[in-house]
C-alpha cells in the first residue's frame, strides 16, 4: 500500500485531480481509498435519518452498514493524524490518496495555478512532485494538470509504505 | 464493552428507543456508539461535496476527518457481520446498542406493538427482553417503553463481552 497526498491551496484543483486520478489508478487494476482533511466543521449525514438521530442523541460513533455500502460517523477530539487514520480504518487497498496533510511524513504533490501564488510544500515536506501548466524549478518533476496518465504513473512508481524511500 | 442489540418490526420503535436509551446511558457516565443495519441502498453524504466527489469516482473507501468528526464511507461486498463491524471499526465505548441484527449472537430487546403481531425473536436468538406496553408470557422480562431508565438499567447489567453469559 502507498499513500499519496494531494496538497495546494483552496481552489487550486486538488479534488478536481484526485477525482480524476481514481479511475486512471483503476484502469491498472489498483484500488483507491482517500481521505480528505477538512478545516471546518462538516455535515455529511442527513437530519432526520435514523443514523442521524442516532448520532444527534449523543452516540460517539454511529455506523450504517448495508449490503452494498457502510458509513460511519465519529466525534473526535481534535485533529486525527493522518498516520492514524490509515492504521485505524484504511486495509484492502493498493493506494491512499490524501486531499490535505501537508505536515505529514508521506509523499506529496503539490498542485498550484498562477494566481495560488507561492508554493506551500518544500522539500522538507517530502514533496515529490509539482503539479501545474507553469515552470518551477525547485528539484522535483513539474507534471502538467491534464496530463492524468502521467501523475498516475508517477505515484505508482512512487514507494510503498514498506520500502526504504527511493 | 457490551453489544446489545434492539430489534423488532419496521415501525417498532427501535430508532425512538436507541434516542432515548443514549442519553439515559450517558448520564450514568457511559459511552455509546451504534450500528443500524440497513436493508436499503442508503444514500448518506451529499451529492456535489469534495467526500462525495471521491466516492463516486471510484474509490473503495472515503474518509473524511476534521477537529471535531470523522466520517468514513466505504463500499461492502454483501452484508457485513456485526461481529466483523465491531471488530473492525468499534473501540474505546462502554456499549455498542445495534438497531436490528436479529441474527447475531448479542443480546437483544424485542420491541413491539400489538399492531406488529408476532416477535421476530425467541430464546434461541438470545432474546433477553421484550419493550412493550402488552405483556407476552416468553419467559424474559417485558419492560414499558416509557420506562427508559429502568430499560437502560437492565442493559447495563447484562454481560460484557470477555463476562460469561449470565
Amino acid at each position: 500500500m502507498k499513500v499519496v497526498s494531494i496538497i495546494g491551496r483552496s481552489g487550486s484543483g486538488k479534488t478536481t485531480l484526485i477525482e480524476r486520478l481514481i479511475p486512471e489508478l483503476m484502469k491498472s487494476g489498483l484500488s483507491v481509498a482517500t481521505i480528505k482533511h477538512d478545516a471546518h466543521n462538516f455535515e455529511v449525514d442527513k437530519v432526520g435519518k435514523d443514523s442521524w438521530r442516532h448520532k444527534n442523541a449523543g452516540a460517539k460513533m454511529t455506523i450504517v452498514s448495508s449490503a452494498k455500502k457502510i458509513a460511519l460517523f465519529a466525534d473526535s477530539n481534535g485533529d486525527s493524524s493522518l498516520e492514524s487514520l490509515c492504521e485505524r480504518f484504511i486495509n484492502g487497498v493498493d493506494v491512499v490518496l490524501t486531499e490535505g496533510y501537508r505536515m505529514s511524513k508521506y509523499p506529496k504533490l503539490e498542485v498550484t495555478r498562477v494566481e495560488n501564488g507561492e508554493l506551500i510544500c518544500g522539500a522538507a515536506n517530502n514533496l515529490k512532485a509539482i503539479v501545474s501548466d507553469y515552470q518551477f524549478d525547485r528539484g522535483v518533476p513539474v507534471l502538467k494538470p491534464d496530463n492524468i496518465s502521467e501523475i498516475a504513473e508517477f505515484i505508482v512508481k512512487l514507494p510503498d509504505l514498506d520500502e526504504p524511500d527511493k
